[in-house]
């Protein structure tokens, strides 16, 4: 059936227009909303971001007091979710979990969501407050805790390790952790994001298509690229296995993770960020084990690319995961955590799919039978 | 932004090939694997759809007696799933409570779901059989009962009503449950399908990606439409008022609910079946008031559209809400029953989608602001 031709995965095929994010590939520079992401990481919080996501502009101290008001109050959870967490399987992975709390939860908002352009999801932020909360308390669980009431005078970041650890995170760690959401926020049309306007094409509520978008993050064609290049950094132990290790995996065609970007011909902007987090926590933890067996397999990686003309940079994926483990964080958050972050992304997605909104309904190609005829069962 | 041209909302835009569903609009024929749906009705129960969708051919005998123990050993709910529907707030919709708990249950699955093209998912078939179970728990818990075992000595159909109603429906009506099933299993790229098919691409389970389709389901743009087709008939309340209703919503420029259809310029063929089990019941219950304020509600709209040389014909959801209430449904639940049988199809596309994928990542075209420096907080 190679007689019409169409663009398998919808490569190249420009599905809405959008004014949230520009990835500037050729010059490594990715923007919100047209703030280069470096900018946004000097000056602004997590929540700052989420602002500029939801409205499309940078709030005034006044607007972000609100803002930040609301999304801190809507961090706690309602006890049957709560016991969902708790009765939660423990074989299960936590981003099942988020997918089933996130339609959940939306039934315990207060404001109901309304079919349409409009709804007051601005103002319950729940589906964005509430991930980090229901990810901090899996967690909890898991290690034998219960549930603990989110605290409102911790910035996003910092009140999701508080919850993690149970006790206060020093300043600089809870900065880099809502430093960290900020990175990962937003990154155009993503499947994930895609699955999020999609449902939100067919006027279902935010919670909804954001659930479904958590669905999608979980494949591991598109979340978990962190937890794989954590995966080799074990694997390879210590930096003296590095060289030979990466030239080994080369040799066999191996795909080296985190390394290259489909976007990105110059560094990730959000890689720079990420390695210069992990040299000074690293510095802080005094174990550079991590810091230096990446460094390693870049330079090792950059070398073979370099013999063939192909000069291919870690992305954000290759530093985030040792990030999130000097942290403290276990590897099995990794995605819940991205969700957390991304949950600004779909929310912002969503509401400008809805301001000028068609339903998706593309078409298929039928390659399948001709008509035929049933059989009686008996006679099959 | 206008000068480069895309399709809004993909349409007319093939996003993959597929083997599953054809409609014939010109001659109003609809295809599940090259049958037509009215020689599937006529023969087949949904059990047997189900497998024909998930394998590509009708079952033999033991074929079927296998895949339908299969289905029906999967029906009963996991406690703590009973809970969530126990403590869902009653104000909220059951496709909420749908959405979350499917995939919730993919944490109670026996053999654990791979992230790969090859899953165990037409093996453990509680992501299409608990649905139904979930939406009648739903039911009874409103109305003051609880949990009751599902039967496995009846048909897909037949049992959703036994839990309805707390006991055996007669055979005629459970017969017509399961065929109304079957009419509603599958119809080619629709948001919903579409966006199982996008979660699907990412590797994410088939729970996950058919928890994103009932997200889809849920919105006003999708479901629904027989909710709203039995509104009409609440508003319009006797055949007489009929026809003054529809000229005067004619006249205004409203649209008629379950009057015409994108594909099918000949009568939608689900809807000449969807017909005829509403007069059987309205003969079998001796109330013919939805079937005369319909036919009334046809042939004035008819009338109206003639002159306009415009032949529109009513599609499945202009009888499917009169049938569902004549068996005693309650209209909160037509679109959940809608899930209850789109499941099969949702979970063939993922499977089709999984066996030649491409992860869907389309663009975006950039239509936001150009680079802009962050002004600090405290100047804005």
């Amino acid at each position: 059936m190679a007689e019409v031709s169409y663009a398998k995965g919808l490569e190249g095929v420009i599905a809405a227009e959008s004014r949230i994010c520009k990835v500037d590939g050729e010059n490594g520079q990715l923007y919100y909303l047209g703030y280069p992401i470096t900018e946004l990481v000097a000056s602004c919080t997590f929540e700052e971001v989420t602002y500029l996501l939801l409205y499309g502009e940078l709030p005034n101290r006044d607007q972000l007091a609100v803002f930040s008001a609301k999304m801190r109050n809507s961090r706690d959870l309602p006890e049957p979710v709560v016991a969902m967490v708790r009765d939660f399987p423990a074989s299960a992975h936590p981003m099942e979990l988020l997918q089933s709390v996130i339609s959940y939860v939306s039934s315990y908002v207060e404001h109901r969501i309304h079919h349409g352009p409009h709804c007051n999801c601005r103002d319950t932020l729940h589906q964005i407050s509430e991930i980090a909360t229901v990810v901090a308390t899996y967690q909890r669980v898991r290690d034998g805790h219960d549930y603990l009431v989110p605290r409102r005078d911790l910035s996003h970041g910092a009140n999701f390790l508080y919850l993690l650890r149970g006790e206060d995170p020093d300043a600089d760690e809870g900065e880099m952790m809502d430093k960290a959401l900020i990175l990962h926020a937003e990154h155009g049309f993503n499947a994930s994001t895609f699955t999020a306007r999609v449902v939100a094409s067919t006027m279902s509520t935010c919670y909804c298509s954001m659930s479904a978008a958590i669905g999608a993050l979980f494949g591991s064609l598109h979340g978990g690229a962190n937890e794989k290049v954590m995966d080799m950094v074990d694997a390879i132990a210590t930096r003296d296995n590095a060289k030979e290790w990466v030239n080994r995996a080369l040799d066999r065609k191996d795909k080296i993770m985190g390394m290259g970007h489909r976007v990105y011909r110059a560094k990730d902007p959000r890689a720079i960020v990420m390695e210069e987090y992990l040299q000074q926590l690293s510095e802080k933890k005094q174990d550079f084990t991590y810091y230096e067996i990446l460094k390693e397999v870049e330079h090792a990686f950059r070398e073979r690319m370099e013999e063939k003309g192909k000069p291919i940079y870690p992305n954000v994926d290759f530093f985030s995961g040792a990030v999130y483990r000097l942290l403290g964080i276990p590897t099995i958050l990794f995605t819940p955590i991205f969700a957390i972050s991304r949950a600004s992304g779909w929310l912002s997605h969503i509401l400008e799919q809805r301001s000028d909104n068609r339903l998706f309904r593309p078409k298929a190609l039928y390659t399948g039978s001709g008509p035929r005829s049933v059989v009686p069962i008996a006679e099959r």
